[in-house]
C-alpha cells in the first residue's frame, strides 16, 4: 500500500467533469489536511487524515507524510492535445517569427520533412526525453498527435512509435491519427486525391491496426474546408474512431459547428468562434480544448472566448498543444498561469479544465482526473501550501512527486519514503 | 582552476552594453565549441576549445567536459528589478484579480502589514527560499528594492534583511531604497510630510549607513507624481545614491521624461511612453528596463515598446519584477519567452538584454554581465543546443549549472565534474 497523509490540500475534483448539475467549474472538492490511500494503481481511500481508516495488519506501507512540509495534492495533469512525434526543432523559424514572419508561411512542412527522413528508433529517442518532462511537470496522461508524416507510411510510422513509447513509459498516451494536419507539398495539386486516400487508405487502416483511438483534422483556412473535414471525420467516425477538430483559431472557419453537428469529443484552438457557435457547442456536449500556450506563443493578443464559453456551461479543458511550430511547452502549470491571466479562468476553473475535462474530452473521465476511491492512483505532489499558487507563483516547476498508476516515477522531495 | 570545455556555444557577449559603436544588441559574440577557464572568481580565458592554452604544471583542474551534451553557456542573468523583501504571498487578491478586480484597488498596502509584522530573520527565512530558485534558475545577481516597509524602521529592517542576506548567500544583492514604493495608508492625510519624511530622514539614513546603491520612487498615477518623484530622487542623488523609477506602467505619468531629466541609471516598466519620452531616454543614455512578466500576469495586452526603444538605440534590460503582487516569477528564461513573443525581441537582442544590459544599469558591467578575460566567473549552463531554445522551449527550466564568483552553487548535471 502506498500512504499520502498530512497533505495540506487534496484537490480530489470529486464528482466527474464539469458543467454538471449542482456543479461549477470552481468546485474543487478539497481536503484539507489529506490522506491518499493506494492499493495496485488504484485509490482506495482518500479523506482528512484524522479519519485514516486503521491500518492494515499484515500488510507494508510505504508512506509520505507531509507533515510540516507545503504539499498540494492534484490528479496528475491530463494534456488532451499533443504533438510529440518529431524529429527536430524549428527554433531557426521561431527566430523570424518573434521578428514579424508570419507563421502561415511555413511550418507543418518542415516538420514532415525531418520526419519523413527519421527512423522509428530516431523518432522514439526524441520523444522519450520530453516524455520524461513531461512526467517530471505533474503530467501523467497525454493525448498524441501523428500528422508530420502526411502519407500513408509515415503516419503508420508515427503512430507505432506512440505505440512503442506506450510500452516503454511510465506516461500514457491516447494515440490520434492526425493525416489531416495539412496537404503535404507534394500532393498540392492533387489535394483531393490526398483526401480520398486519407478516408479509402489511412483510416481504414489505421483503425483496423488499433493504432489511434481518435481522428483530428485542421479545419482552417489553408488546411482543410468544413467540406473536407466532414468527409474525413465522418469516415472516421464510421470506422469506429472518436473524433477531434483543430478549428477557428486564425479565423472563424467553421469547424466548431461542424464539431457541433458531428458530435465529436473535442473542438480545439477557438480564438474566432462566435456565439452562435458557442451555443452549437454547449447543445451537443463538445469540449472546447483551449491552447492559450499557442496564442501565447505567436504573441496573438487574442485567446479563445473562455469566460463565454464556462458562462453557457460548455465543458472547458485545457492543453499545451506541445509541437515543435507553433508552442513548444508541456509544462501544464505555465499554461494554468497563461489561462488564469490571459483568459481569465479562475484558478480553480483552471484546474478543473486540465485535469477531469480534459480526461472527459478523452472519454476517460471515468478512470482518470479525479482522487476518488476506485480511480486508476494518478496523483501528483507540488510544494505549494495552496493550489492558487500553481498560476500565481509561476514559470517555476512545482511538482516534487509524480505517481503513475501507482508508482512513485518521479520523486524530488529530499527525505525519503519511509517503509 | 576550473575549466569548462567543449561547449557547444558560449554566449560571451563581449564587448560590453549596446548600444555602442558598431554593435547591435544582436551580436552576442558566439563561439562554437568553446572553453571558459577560470581562476578563483575570474575568468582568465574564454575561445575555442581547439585553442585552449596547454595546461600549466602542478596545478589542479576541475573540469566539465561538454562533449556529447546539449549545453549552452551565457553569463549569468541580471535580475535588475526585484522586491524580494517580503512576508506573505497575496494568492486571493491573484484570485480576485484574474476574475476581474483591478490591481490598482489593493495591493501593496497588504505587504505592508504583514512586513511590519514580521521579523527580520523570518524575512531573512523566506527571502532565501527565493534566492536560492533564483541561483537554480540561471540568475546569479539581482538587484532588490525595499518598499514594503514604508516607515524609517520598517525601510531600514528590509535593508537590513538584505545586508544579512549579502553575508549568507551565494545570490549578489544590490540593494535599492524604496521607501517611496507608494504613500502608506496610515500617511494618507499627509503625504507632504510623508516625502519631506523620506527626504530628510530616510535618504540620509540609508545612504550613510550602507545600506543601498541605488534610490526608486514609483512615479505613477496614485502613487508619487513628478514633482514629488523629482523632489526625492534629486535628494537620493546628492546624498550619493543611483537612482532609478517605476513609471508610465498604467498611464503616460511622464516619469520617463523625469528619469532622462535627472540622468537616471534606469526607467522601469514603460507600457505608456510615447516617441518624445523614447527620444528623452536616448539624450540621457538611461536604461530602459521593460518588465513584461507583469504585463503578462496582469493580463494587460500592452507591453513596452521594446521595438521602438531599440531602433531608437536606448539601452533596453529586461527584470522579472520578482513581488508578490504584480509578478510572482523569478525565471529569467521565462522573462526571455514573453520579451520575444509578446515584445517581438528577438531572442538575441533578450539575451542582451538580459545580462550585460542589466549590468549595465546597475553600474556593474566592468564586473559582469560578459564572459571575458578579467570578468568574474557567474556563468550558467543551460541544457540547449542552441541559445535560441531559451525562449523557444519555454516553461521549462534548462540552468543545469550555476557558476557564481567561480563557485558552482547548483550542478544538475548527472556526470561528476572531473579533477
Amino acid at each position: 500500500m502506498l500512504l499520502l497523509r498530512n497533505i495540506a490540500q487534496i484537490v480530489t475534483l470529486r464528482g466527474g467533469p464539469i458543467p454538471r448539475v449542482g456543479a461549477s467549474m470552481s468546485d474543487l472538492g478539497i481536503i484539507e489536511n489529506g490522506a491518499v490511500l493506494i492499493r495496485g494503481d488504484r485509490i482506495v481511500w482518500v479523506g482528512p487524515t484524522k479519519d485514516l481508516p486503521v491500518r492494515e495488519p499484515g500488510i507494508r506501507y510505504q508512506t509520505l507524510d507531509g507533515m510540516g512540509l507545503d504539499l498540494v495534492a492534484l490528479p496528475g495533469f491530463v494534456d488532451s492535445h499533443t504533438h510529440p512525434v518529431f524529429a527536430g526543432t524549428r527554433v531557426e523559424e521561431y527566430d523570424l517569427n518573434v521578428q514579424g514572419r508570419k507563421y502561415e508561411e511555413g511550418g507543418i512542412a518542415a516538420s514532415v520533412r525531418q520526419l519523413r527522413a527519421a527512423t522509428v528508433n530516431q523518432l522514439i529517442e526524441k520523444a522519450e526525453r520530453y516524455f520524461r518532462h513531461f512526467l517530471s511537470h505533474g503530467t501523467t496522461t497525454i493525448e498524441a498527435k501523428s500528422g508530420y508524416g502526411l502519407s500513408l507510411e509515415d503516419e503508420l510510422k508515427s503512430l507505432q512509435v506512440l505505440a512503442a513509447l506506450r510500452g516503454r513509459n511510465r506516461l500514457e498516451i491516447i494515440p490520434t491519427f492526425m493525416g489531416a494536419h495539412a496537404v503535404p507539398e507534394e500532393r498540392a495539386g492533387s489535394r483531393a486525391d490526398y483526401i480520398r486516400e486519407i478516408i479509402e487508405e489511412m483510416i481504414p487502416r489505421v483503425a483496423q491496426e488499433g493504432l489511434a483511438s481518435f481522428c483530428d483534422v485542421s479545419c482552417e483556412r489553408g488546411y482543410f474546408t468544413v467540406e473536407e473535414s466532414r468527409a474525413i471525420l465522418t469516415a472516421a467516425k464510421q470506422a469506429g474512431l472518436g473524433i477531434r477538430i483543430h478549428t477557428d483559431e486564425f479565423s472563424r472557419s467553421g469547424g466548431a459547428r461542424l464539431a457541433a453537428e458531428l458530435g465529436a469529443s473535442s473542438a480545439d484552438h477557438l480564438q474566432c468562434i462566435d456565439d452562435s457557435d458557442i451555443e452549437a457547442l454547449k447543445r451537443s456536449g463538445t469540449v472546447a480544448t483551449l491552447l492559450p500556450g499557442t496564442a501565447f506563443n505567436l504573441g496573438m493578443m487574442r485567446y479563445p472566448p473562455a469566460r463565454k464559453l464556462i458562462a453557457a456551461e460548455v465543458p472547458v479543458a485545457l492543453a499545451t498543444d506541445f509541437n515543435p511550430g507553433t508552442c513548444f511547452t508541456l509544462n501544464m502549470q505555465l499554461i494554468l498561469a497563461i489561462a488564469c491571466t490571459q483568459m481569465r479562468m479562475s484558478p480553480a476553473e483552471a484546474i478543473t479544465a486540465a485535469t477531469i475535462n480534459s480526461a472527459y474530452s478523452l472519454g476517460l473521465s471515468d478512470r482518470l482526473g479525479t482522487l476518488e476511491e476506485g480511480k486508476q492512483a494518478d496523483i501528483v505532489l507540488m510544494d505549494v501550501s495552496d493550489y492558487r499558487e500553481l498560476p500565481y507563483f509561476f514559470g517555476t516547476n512545482h511538482c516534487v512527486v509524480t505517481i503513475k498508476k501507482g508508482n512513485v516515477v518521479i520523486n524530488r522531495l529530499e527525505q525519503p519514503w519511509k517503509e
